[in-house]
């Protein structure tokens, strides 16, 4: 044991030592310290009263996005000299019934900006006031009536609480949904509903400001909806066997506060409350050039959007925007070495602020590690040349860096890989448990209705239909800020010459997106290929320096653009969209999603229709789900994976792994096994 | 080093004994043994003159495919005490100009069948007469002349062979057309076309049938295109650490002669000359049932479509079949322990005859390896139960089988899945060199044509444009053999009840194919999903048992209905199709490819529109890629994936893989660095 996991408390040491003994200026991109979130309570506490006894509340605390041109001149400066930008604080506030946003400045030590929001929408929900919202339901008296007259044991019951959407309401209070769930017997929450209960609970006010018993509805059984190793039953299988990666040189990665070096790669990886794990400022070293040429100014999950598929009054608000209502950063769990993230693997703390401006942390909540899957990097072997047979093989390495967001029932796992060949893969990974509805039925051929909108995958348990879709915001800034967006299609044509019996053959028609709705994608209609390339450089053979998005498999929205869920989630119109810089665009579900009414989307911000050739672009992509369920997913869900590619295309002069050293296993480990 | 390759000694000796001994019968699904093959070309030597001096050519020599049912029936039996099916070899022979089909009994050991092929297309070509056909070329004098005309040195001189397709003509002899290259300083033979000859050798006649010098072009420098790293200059880079699986308790898969056993998967692993790797009698270890679920009855790669996209003389032809034409089997390459594969890995050999019947080895031509990619196989993590944090996790390993199939330039790598989610992954991997074109031009501002073709990926050099099809044979047989293949398309609708506010939601309809016509499917036209289900089984809820298919990223042909290369290669029309099992539909693009006119290919059978409803079915699926090069590409291309999974869809009462013990590192290495 003792080797191994040596090597990981190294890693561990040199994070906590870099970011909290302050030898150096924090990293712009650096997210709040414990230290400076109590700096913020305090600068706030100064002007407002700030405490469980009053009505001011924290909904959001994060970095104040620093101002692009301040960051890149500091970051392209000769070792960082040039003053970075100022390190500033942005805070949601609920400040007696209306909506704050403030900017606290840390070397002032002072609030510089502050401001009640307006607009439509409501900030996200902080943990707290959705435990004390579910409390209250809990003792809310026609509540426990119900629950009894069902024949329930309240001390069985969980409440658990819902976002309600926005459905034309013209009043949004900052309203939500609780749901009942009865454990009795089970550890598996969602899977055991109780239906038929509307209980509105207005968090402002913290009271029920509506309860009806609509009509009871059978119970999911227990059985089965256990998970847990240390309850399940023998046989347990199929057996696996363990499997260590040594590595005999240590990891190949160095973390540095935020900032990660691996290979030819180098980015800052920090943590926002509601994004979750955000990637910056990664950049790729050039061996030809011999300097550092950058890719990705700022990429992270903007929204998850998952609409279920049940019209009925128990489900037809079900139309979550996760991040934005609950925060992808805020439901993030600690992830567990060895299972979650590999042996080897590095970890990175999560910190926030609580609904009173006091930093919790959530230890573990990102991940680093190097994948050495038994992919080929490349390799040829060439057998023409008289005399020889040459064989060359480089295996693939990859860095991935790994959050895990539980928002409720889901577990989605957002991957971050990195490759030497220049390569950017983004993965997500669907899993945890299914939401469910509870049904009369324990086979298919009981089914009365013509719908149940669903697969019947357990005893009294329907598995309802929904989408994910999960978009991503990627600040792109090929080898600089001056990019376009460029579309090739592929287009069939007949051979002019009659000197070549082809009738036919395709070549590439590009055209460079000129304004946002020349670069808004329905992928499949065509068939085309992306590139957002630099305006200003070329290869040495003139073409366009670029990075090309492979699209993984497509799923679009099949809701109608009427809906409302589907108003509020406009960006997911299109599969892809493309707008210049804004330093306001970064929640593509709008800043005040909860019961938002889509004024504020990205897909309102497109309309304007501005100018996108040779401009600081960002790329907006969306990763889709269909999900109708099977009985594999109950009462866990083995995971399901989709992704996308971004790759360099005429990046680099040639192939950039060309000169990677083949493994030579000159030193190689002898082991045994001990009992750690 | 002693230890790791210890455990990989093990294993190859494992096999060698196995394999070799013949203490029980061959599984009806092994590959022709060396003494087979031996045995093979005694019995044919008996009836035809067999040798270099005759005019009687071994084009293919395989296991000639066992009768279903009675592999089944054998399979199915305890102990496997039922009588395996007859053990026969299947040969396609040249024999004077004509093709001859003959069966090898093995038992018998005589001729059961001898028959002369009517129809069009030829055999696939054997290495040996690509060999002759290419010395020959170079000892013509014309082309001799040619060379020293162009001023370039006849020993630098390399000579390809190159199927020539089929192009309307009435008369399609065995002729192929050759390509020259000039080394002169690079070992990577395809970066130095010498353009302008038309070569024709007839391989029957074994004489030059046409010569025409019809102009020379540039050609692209030698600098750049060393790929060995022997002999590259420094810097190297970027620097990638080196890491070693180490696995306690050993790797947890079991190789007995063919069959490879692996956590909940057994199946039977062999090699073709034509295909390559085939994977028979996959089978799952269900839990529950506790018994093996059969899966897939056998896949492999059917073929390979690889059309060119420049129409000029020089290259409308190249428009390659290549496992019918080159065979992929045949093509296939021995892979290096450590970098095709990694540490860990099992290895097999493949043999096949030569073209004088004599037994030919490729070491090490398929591998075996788990696959440690730090994957999550499910988690969820569950706060909602009182004074409970709960979190299970499950590391996800699967079990790759891979092969790579070297066609000339390209390394195309082949990889099966399996997870003991009872996934199957299909993975192709590109990598390889480029084919390119020869042009007077350095920098894109120099072009002068409308159309290059393709992209300036170096000095003189134009990586063409191109697509790879790489189609699948999939003989699923889920959970036995009567299947239907059920398409659910998801459809939106307005909700019927006037009780919600939702305006739209999707829903499932479910339509069983009931003839072929009914299952081709173009990708990307609906939103639905395919599934293969057995008609005989359903779960304990009622649903289907079925497996689901999640396509990958989509490419379909671009080429017209009415082109040569497309009418050969028509099963690319659809991205998918069924067909009923036929013992004789095994090649996509018909037994006879060299030179094939279309008549025999699956979109063909697919016309006779057989019903498929409850019958034994065989899936066709197309992984497609269009590919505009980029200099990236160039000398040697990173490798570029795409693939499809295969999920089972209620196949299983509940998730599989829920009651895999988490990794307790209750014994771990201890491991320390010594000098190999």
């Amino acid at each position: 044991m003792a080797r191994l996991h040596f090597i990981i408390l190294i890693f561990s040491s040199i994070f906590a030592i870099s970011s909290s003994s302050f030898i150096r200026p924090p990293h712009p991109f650096d997210p709040l310290t414990r230290t400076e979130l109590k700096l913020v309570r305090n600068v706030i506490k100064k002007t407002y009263p700030v405490g469980p006894k009053y009505n001011f509340t924290f909904q959001y605390v994060g970095l104040n996005e620093p101002d692009k041109s301040l960051v890149l001149s500091w970051h392209s400066s000769p070792d960082q000299n040039v003053k970075p930008p100022p390190r500033q604080a942005f805070i949601i506030a609920r400040d007696s019934g209306k909506t704050r946003e403030i900017v606290v400045d840390f070397s002032s030590r002072a609030i510089i900006s502050d401001k009640i929001h307006v607009g439509k929408g409501n900030p996200m929900l902080t943990i707290d006031e959705q435990e004390a919202a579910t409390e209250l339901v809990h003792k809310f008296k026609p509540f426990r009536d119900s629950i009894r007259r069902r024949g329930l044991k309240l001390s069985e019951v969980v409440v658990t609480s819902s976002t309600m959407g926005w459905f034309g309401e013209t009043k949004t209070e900052r309203l939500i949904k609780t749901i009942p769930f009865y454990l009795n017997g089970s550890v598996n929450t969602y899977l055991r509903p109780i239906e038929g209960l509307t209980i509105i609970v207005n968090l402002d006010k913290m009271k029920v400001t509506k309860f009806k018993d609509r009509f009871t509805s059978p119970l999911p059984k227990a059985n089965g909806t256990e998970f847990r190793f240390s309850k399940l039953n023998p046989p347990f299988g199929p057996a696996l066997r363990n499997a260590v990666l040594f590595q005999p040189n240590g990891p190949g990665f160095k973390i540095e506060g935020h900032i990660v070096r691996w290979a030819n790669w180098e980015f800052h990886m920090s943590f926002d409350v509601r994004a979750g794990l955000v990637i910056s400022l990664a950049s790729i070293f050039d061996m030809d050039m011999n300097k550092y040429r950058q890719v990705l100014y700022k990429g992270h999950v903007s929204e998850i959007f998952v609409p279920y598929m049940d019209p009925s009054a128990d489900w037809y608000f079900i139309t979550y925007l996760d991040c934005g209502e609950f925060g992808c950063g805020q439901s993030a769990v600690s992830l567990e070495p060895y299972n979650d993230c590999p042996a080897g693997a590095a970890f990175m703390d999560g910190i926030f602020a609580g609904q009173y401006g006091t930093p919790t942390k959530i230890s573990n909540v990102m991940c680093i590690f190097e994948k050495h899957a038994g992919d080929i990097m490349w390799r040829h072997t060439e057998v023409e040349v008289p005399g020889l047979e040459i064989t060359e093989v480089r295996p693939d390495v990859s860095l991935v860096a790994r959050m895990v967001t539980t928002v409720g029932n889901y577990d989605y796992i957002i991957d971050y890989e990195f490759k030497p060949s220049g390569s950017i893969k983004m993965e997500v990974g669907l899993t945890g448990v299914l939401e469910v509805k509870p049904v009369e039925y324990v086979h298919t051929s009981e089914i009365k209705e013509d719908d149940i909108h669903g697969t019947l995958i357990a005893d009294n348990t329907v598995g309802v239909n929904h989408d994910h879709f999960v978009t991503f915001r990627l600040d792109l800034d090929i080898d600089g800020t001056n990019n376009s967006f460029v579309r090739t299609e592929l287009v069939t044509k007949a051979p002019k010459s009659v000197n070549t019996p082809r009738k036919s053959y395709w070549t590439t028609k590009q055209k460079t997106a000129k304004t946002e709705a020349e670069a808004r994608v329905k992928l499949g209609l065509n068939v085309e290929e992306f590139v957002v390339v630099n305006a200003d450089r070329r290869t040495k053979h003139g073409n366009e320096v670029g990075y090309r998005l492979f699209p993984g498999p497509v799923s679009g929205t099949l809701l109608t653009q009427d809906d409302y869920p589907q108003i509020r989630a406009a960006f997911t119109n299109y599969n892809m969209w493309i707008t210049p810089y804004n330093k306001s665009e970064m929640w593509t579900s709008g800043l005040y999603t909860d019961r938002s009414q889509g004024d504020d989307t990205l897909a309102v911000w497109s309309q304007r229709n501005r100018e996108i050739e040779k401009k600081d672009i960002v790329m907006w992509y969306t990763v889709g789900f269909h999900h109708v369920p099977c009985q594999e997913d109950f009462p866990t869900m083995p995971t399901l994976s989709s992704g996308f590619e971004l790759r360099p295309a005429n990046f680099f002069e040639q192939n950039p792994v060309l000169k990677v050293k083949p493994i030579k296993l000159t030193t190689t480990p002898c082991c045994t096994c001990t009992n750690g």
